[in-house]
């Protein structure tokens, strides 16, 4: 099945950090299906040569298992093709679509169009209108064609709606893939396998059984050199309206009847029209707000985020956010779920914690810790079952906690694929599984706007938190109110 | 608290073998009570420096590591004392409980009798109603004294009660300490925590998520030198009616209101009381019993049951069984429970797996596996849940097994405590609860009797399996007759 794989932001940083390592990997794994091509497109001149020598020299900043020897870049860069396109020039798509039908063998084909078009929107979001209208005037949307499109989809619901109609008059819901680079990762494919593939979870996944939910998503870094962009998202927009609502999804959904990606994506949407809708009133009861100030991480003293780059110095932008939250429905009606993520963390981790209620009812001296089941996607992906045990002591029969682990690197040696490289592969051949539909997408915004509208209107702005610090205080404060605390072991 | 242990049988080899070393292991550990004695009591003539020499000869063919240091044997020798008893005069008798109440300062106790007297019966059983009526008759029954009792506890139903009875003429229930060494395996006595300490198993621990559980306790050795004795004793007793039922009803039994030792134990006889009982039907159907012919073991040829020492050449002692049984009761119905257990089969390995069910409906390519949860006993214990997972492949979402592995002495090192060293500490300590009572233990007798009187009466005798394998084929047949399969992974 050939292929053509056009990459819009062909010179911009997720292509050269991102896309073209993945590339690269699923290349080197004999997982690209032959017969590719993949064209850069962006807005200055570039010969092939001098583009794959751009691309050459960025691998060097790769990962060193990851980066190609000389001959297999060579190999590698014989996919690759650059073209300069003014994204606001017709004549410039139709010279694309020319590129893309009636390809020259001088280009990498001899024998006629590829069968599948993915075009990769790389570039600002803002664009996105702009592009899926042109790519619709000259016809660039026929039914070989799909385009991808990168978050931030919108900064809220009218911006993704408008962006979505756009992408709607162009192509079908099943053309448009959204990204969410989450879902691509192995330990979060592995929450279907582990919910679906396995008995054992079903009968305890279900508020009898679990007392609370706890989802993660912890960086160490600051905003870097991005301050600007960073300071017009926001914590809530970048990471807990996509990523932390899809995995919440996909430790509440029902279980699909089958792996058809509608099938998967209709019960995730169901648990997002589910999700408890915040008021003014829960806005300020159950969602905190941080910004670091300067502080130690990992050893190191860093600066506050107004002291960042890019940054302006009365910015109300929030670094840290953690929530409470609740699905309504037969469930998990009661269950309390526990949305959380920062920059300048003590760490970076991702993980979900499940919470099993305590035995009702213990036999055993001493206090039991109830049992836990701890779901790691960051930095390695794993799994860990905390359970009660008794420790042999000659004297005492004392119950002490113990580890079920599992490592999934270590299970599956050499099976490994990183996010960027499956969503490309998914995305080539059609699987839609792992992209994220306009309805999901929506409905995920509309669940924030209140969030986003009352933290506009309130005067008080974020609450300061420490660099290197679980956030602020009234974090643990808003957990703490339901007898429950942060799982912050390591 | 003080305390006098003595060991009738002071000589034979479960004493130097297992109670010996335990008893140091104990003391090095510094678990043993202060203030203790251990004497010995046998019927040949030896002084107490004599007997200390014997032990510590037998202590080089302890392992290593449990062998005592020249000081350290110096220290604990100083506990060791002889007596030499003829077990049919009462004169001795009263000699022995003289020694006990009124002991003299050049035999370890200067400050009057101790505070518990712990009398360990290990000779032959045949000799435990004679010790017994013995005991009473001289008054070495008060209410500190409490009489150990090592299996096997009559060949049958009507000896082990006859046994009982005598024991309960001189003894109450809670002065009688019927050993089961399976019950102080670290692993076993996890079982409980496992199951009353961690509300995970819970609704996971029945009918409608279990699928059926075997229990195996598989030997790779012969009889050795013990021919005799086994011929007379073979694997139904030896194994299945005193430790497979025990791990089962620890494994089946409700949750018990306390850790007291008669709420245990009366969970555990309301499991013996609910396995379906043998009809001369279904223990042709539902038991298959085995004897080993010559084969290879671990790499080594062995001979046949009927060529080792001391057996008779037309035995027909099983060395072998399987067997099918069910707890009949609200929680279990339906589940069959396979035991197994031999001697010459291909490893020292006992097991229990609990077979969970399979996913009602499968949504992932290609059959899936169903989740089991291995806890293993021997060689080492631990714990192995094996789930399905997604392999992180870029092409395919398939399902590979994967396991979450526990292993207890890496968990709690230097915290792992011997079964009789666990057993002893508990009886001196007066903790029953890993002990048998006597309505327990004439429950399995009266559990397998069918199945002995059966085979008694039945012309053909135990089928012929090749040391080395998993007994006979039959034994895999019964098990495939409900669509399962022993594991036998290893």
């Amino acid at each position: 099945m050939s292929f053509d794989l056009i990459l819009f932001g062909g010179t911009g940083d997720l292509t050269w950090r991102k896309l073209m390592p993945a590339l690269f990997q699923a290349w080197r794994h004999g997982q690209l299906p032959p017969g590719g091509r993949i064209l850069a497109v962006a807005r200055d001149d570039r010969t092939h040569e001098a583009y794959r020598d751009f691309i050459r020299e960025r691998f060097t900043e790769v990962d060193s298992a990851k980066r190609p020897s000389d001959e297999e870049f060579a190999g590698f860069a014989r996919l690759l093709f650059y073209r300069r396109m003014d994204l606001s020039q017709p004549e410039h798509y139709a010279g694309l679509k020319h590129w893309v039908e009636a390809p020259s063998a001088d280009e990498g084909r001899a024998d006629g169009p590829a069968d599948t078009v993915v075009l990769f929107l790389a570039t600002s979001p803002h664009l996105f209108p702009e592009i899926c209208a042109q790519l619709g005037a000259t016809g660039l949307n026929g039914p070989r064609v799909r385009v991808v499109l990168e978050k931030p989809l919108g900064h809220d619901l009218a911006s993704a709606r408008e962006i979505n109609r756009a992408v709607r008059a162009a192509f079908t819901e099943e053309q448009a893939l959204r990204i969410d680079h989450y879902l691509g990762k192995p330990a979060v494919q592995n929450l279907m396998a582990l919910r679906f593939g396995n008995a054992l979870f079903e009968p305890l996944w279900r508020r009898e059984s679990i007392s609370h939910i706890e989802i993660t998503i912890a960086e160490s870094l600051g905003v870097g050199t991005r301050g600007d962009f960073y300071d017009r998202t926001g914590a809530l927009r970048d990471m807990i309206q996509n990523h932390a609502l899809q995995l919440l999804t996909m430790i509440a959904m029902e279980p699909p009847s089958s792996s058809d990606a509608d099938a998967i994506r209709d019960e995730k949407l169901k648990v997002l029209k589910s999700l408890r809708p915040f008021t003014a009133a829960s806005v300020e009861r159950d969602v905190v707000r941080g910004q670091y100030r300067a502080g130690t991480v990992q050893g190191q003293g860093v600066v506050g985020y107004l002291d960042e780059a890019k940054v302006p110095a009365d910015s109300r932008c929030e670094t840290f956010v953690a929530l409470r939250t609740g699905v309504e429905n037969w469930r998990w009606a009661g269950v309390p779920f526990y949305l959380r993520t920062g920059k300048r963390l003590p760490g970076r981790d991702a993980q979900i914690v499940v919470h099993f209620r305590a035995v009702p009812h213990s036999i055993f001296p001493g206090p039991a810790r109830a049992n836990k089941l701890v779901i790691k996607l960051q930095p390695e992906d794993g799994l860990e079952l905390h359970l009660m045990a008794a420790k042999g002591s000659g004297t005492h029969e004392r119950l002490s906690p113990v580890r079920l682990d599992l490592d999934f690197d270590k299970a599956f040696p050499s099976e490994r694929v990183g996010a960027y490289e499956k969503l490309l592969l998914d995305a080539i051949a059609g699987r839609l599984n792992l992209f994220v539909r306009s309805d999901e997408q929506e409905q995920a915004w509309q669940w924030v706007e209140p969030v986003l509208r009352h933290w506009e209107a309130d005067s008080e702005g974020p609450r300061a938190y420490a660099a290197g610090t679980w956030g602020p205080p009234a974090s643990s404060a808003m957990v703490a109110r339901d007898g429950n605390a942060w799982d912050e072991e390591a």
